[in-house]
């Protein structure tokens, strides 16, 4: 994925995103207490999302929950970077393909918008276990944005 | 969905998979503490999710991963019915569409092969809310069987 | 597929799809020549799909591309039926899973919306070959209704 | 999409792959008539597809199932430019989306691979019209490779 090469800025900075979505949403503490937002660009970013033993499966993988949240959630913050706040965007389609087991390690997922409309957004993220080129996942994943 | 008709037994008994699932996935206090086996047949099974205020997003809403999650183990689930106890079986693919906001409620999840060959299992999956019928989302999914 | 239950009466008659698909689109000969709407209703239609010699891949079925083709234009036709005639609704997205080697044969196809909203219709299709019991194919798809 | 930067040869070359695709398919002159391999690295292509009228729906766009096709194909022979000549690889399952509508012209499918096991390979294959940047269209396919 090649989102970074242009590196707009975005609408709405790394901190900016963190301190909104840790204040606004219920949930803060799983969604930004997993996630850390390590870059953000117009209409892409880079998360991470620590290891934690509770996602692990038989024979010692993440489970795939893990990588379809992480997925979905690096999507939502690429969708605000290039619109701006829009809490209640929400995913209207999401295709997952597992490619290899993730060792038990922090996940690294970058998403980067393919279509920024005026409706729909879509997006795709690509999934790596820390240290690794492979992917482990990829993701792609279609926004609605209220008007 | 149709996969209650034909109702042949399944491989595994609703209480075998309960008390299996239970013990040998180390993250069983998640699985089968939110998820109850309603009623399981060769090939398909009915799951139920219990509410909790943990899944809760802005708007008053469950969240994605909620469902994708309750999906991806109601397909799980119909593939052990139909192939026997392969706790190793793993998605390789997953599809959800989002097709309304479901409530502040217990989610059903009612689940089919559409294939079941040696190596690749295909489903599909209908996500409701507890006491309605339209569905909240629809998933499909194919699980590569270990040899 | 349940479609086929309630049987509202679509907005469009069978006749008046296949009179103004017929007339419309340059490759009419294309769509309606080898496309047959055998049964329309509000929501959702069954088309057969005429076996041509010209659709067969080495080891004697039929490509991947005839029944991708199939199951869109399925999708459009239960949008027609239950939107009106919007010929400008296109596809936003089609997942599609093969499941089984069709024989040289006829295909049907029946398609049921599982979302009506303003902006976006939700459906999913089951391919058969025609006389058999098992789906060769199956198809969800996103169409953008224009406003 | 960066698969050309390795640009590891492939197992066919693109004269192969022309030669042999054309002579073994029944339907050659629909493949290889309206398809042109520009250039193939291993586990990847870049396809030119030519206009043709015939493709064209109303609105002067170019219909979804010609880039459904495209990509698939697309798929398929960057399958064999990393495992060989293996004719009988099929599509297990293929997610597009529709990104932006396709002017009259040229189409160019850039396919890579993200993954090569021993029996599935999965791709995403970007589309984009002869001289724009943009993406027209985004898939990604899973193959199943006979043992």
């Amino acid at each position: 994925m090649s989102g970074g090469k242009a590196m707009a800025a975005p609408k709405l900075t790394r901190k900016e995103l963190t301190d909104r979505l840790g204040a606004e949403f219920p949930e803060a503490s799983h969604a930004m207490g997993e996630y850390e937002i390590e870059e953000v660009w117009h209409g892409g970013c880079r998360l991470r999302q620590r290891y934690n033993a509770r996602s692990l499966r038989p024979g010692g993988t993440l489970s795939g929950a893990t990588m379809m949240s992480l997925g979905d959630f690096a999507m939502y913050v690429a969708v605000l970077s290039a619109v701006g706040w829009v809490p209640l965007a929400v995913t209207t389609n999401l295709t997952i393909n597992f490619l290899k087991k993730p060792p038990a390690r922090d996940l690294l997922a970058e998403a980067r918008l393919i279509k920024l409309g005026k409706r729909l957004a879509v997006g795709e993220i690509g999934i790596r276990a820390d240290g690794e080129d492979d992917l482990v996942a990829h993701v792609t994943a279609t926004y609605s944005i209220p008007a």
